[in-house]
């Protein structure tokens, strides 16, 4: 592609990203951005106030594979420019939790009346990155195939604690023949701000997981006869830890409802 | 490192690779070769007639993982140069097997008396190369703990066919937690020379092996309650097609006694 081309095939990918975040932002669109806005970053959101930012930084800071952060917002300050420059991550997630004192409380199509001049915004890579690497790389991704959003589980695998925030490792799994399970770990080896290679394959006993079938968060997605079970690290996993730390007020993304920028997906790539 | 030091550590690897080679060719060692002279890359073997050599080249160049070409001789010249300054593939190989029309008819210490002007040599990479990248990686390689042969096993995966080789894919087994056979993946996609990736992971039943603990050829090596096996083409695949070719006279190594090289196992690496 010459430099013009390059230019254009963003360009087409801005104005799917800008509609789509439109429609979020005005309550049309509320579900799952699987599959949505592909090539570009969906990030995780983690929304706390500035007195347990700090601490929640170095819970990421210790969990870089569930964690991995491309952005932090200064206090107070909605807007991400550095993600997109027109994103206001107040209005622009489709759904969000809400958590006081570490119960998630209710959900929110919008958060502006809980905004405050204290609240830091974290947002996380997000393994929809690297299902476009796997789309790319010719495998099929069930749970897009499906429409649906994909499986989340709570492990058994502690992450490392900071001072407040402790918890189990929240992940997620697709359903792989053993030769494209290996596939997928080179391709997502390549993007470690989106988790990166999974950190379990097959045998879901020994993380702690009893029944496939019935996720903690997001939808059942099915396991062929003769397929494994590949597990990556989730950016769920701080919603586990926000309800060990609780803190008086904490806002994330729904799972699988994530904030979607205009950066690339290949911008989070090594080699 | 600096120069100096890069030669001495080179040579001291050298060393060892001599001193094991005149074992072998003096007959004082007949066994396998896992885990000796590490670092020095080490060679799947197999001379043929120079008539047959040209559709076995065309073998391995259709099925690159199980037969990565490392060097090919002249006819009749039983020096490899190119893979160290002393070798002799006529004596240098531990044990040999001799095929006449395809029947493994005997094993050999010493092929001498049955060169002729025109054999060629094919040596192939191994995965014993790999071997040692993943004990760098800090992972354990149950076959070398043991002081065993690896375990390998004719599959139900067919190769591509040239004009007269044909035959199913054999493999390699390693036992690994599922965290260790992610980074397995990873650490050995670096050596496609010595065979890369794996080809499959878990689910022996989908490759046609009915039973792990009895190997075709090499030895039994357990698989921990908590480990899958992961499975790796591997060299003697040639041994396979050379059965169902049926070439009035064929020589290879056997099964994990293999050709010692001078060359470093990192010149196989790419990136």
């Amino acid at each position: 592609m010459n430099r013009q081309a390059v230019s254009n095939y963003k360009q087409g990918l801005l104005e799917t990203a800008h509609t789509l975040r439109h429609k979020i932002r005005v309550g049309e669109f509320t579900g799952s951005t699987s599959g949505f806005a592909p090539g570009l970053i969906q990030g995780n959101v983690v929304i706390l106030p500035s007195d347990w930012a700090q601490d929640f930084l170095y819970f990421c800071q210790l969990n870089p594979v569930s964690c991995p952060l491309i952005a932090v917002s200064r206090p107070g300050e909605p807007l991400l420019p550095e993600l997109g420059n027109d994103i206001d991550i107040r209005c622009d997630v489709p759904e969000y939790n809400v958590f006081v004192d570490g119960e998630l409380t209710h959900t929110a199509i919008d958060i502006a009346d809980l905004w405050n001049e204290q609240m830091v915004t974290f947002i996380l890579g997000c393994s929809f990155s690297f299902e476009e690497a796997l789309q790319r790389a010719g495998l099929s991704v069930r749970n897009i195939d499906l429409g649906r959003n994909v499986s989340m589980y709570e492990t058994s695998l502690p992450t490392s604690p900071s001072t407040r925030f402790h918890g189990n490792t929240v992940v997620t799994m697709r359903p792989f023949s053993p030769a494209d399970a290996i596939r997928a770990i080179q391709v997502t080896t390549r993007l470690p701000k989106a988790h990166g290679a999974p950190i379990h394959i097959g045998r879901p006993d020994l993380i702690g997981i009893d029944d496939l079938t019935s996720p903690h968060f997001g939808d059942s997605v099915p396991v062929g006869e003769d397929e494994i079970p590949v597990f990556w690290a989730c950016g769920v996993t701080p919603q586990v830890a926000i309800r060990n730390a609780r803190p008086p007020l904490c806002i994330t993304h729904v799972p699988g409802k994530m904030l979607v920028t205009d950066r690339l997906n290949d911008e989070l790539a090594v080699l």
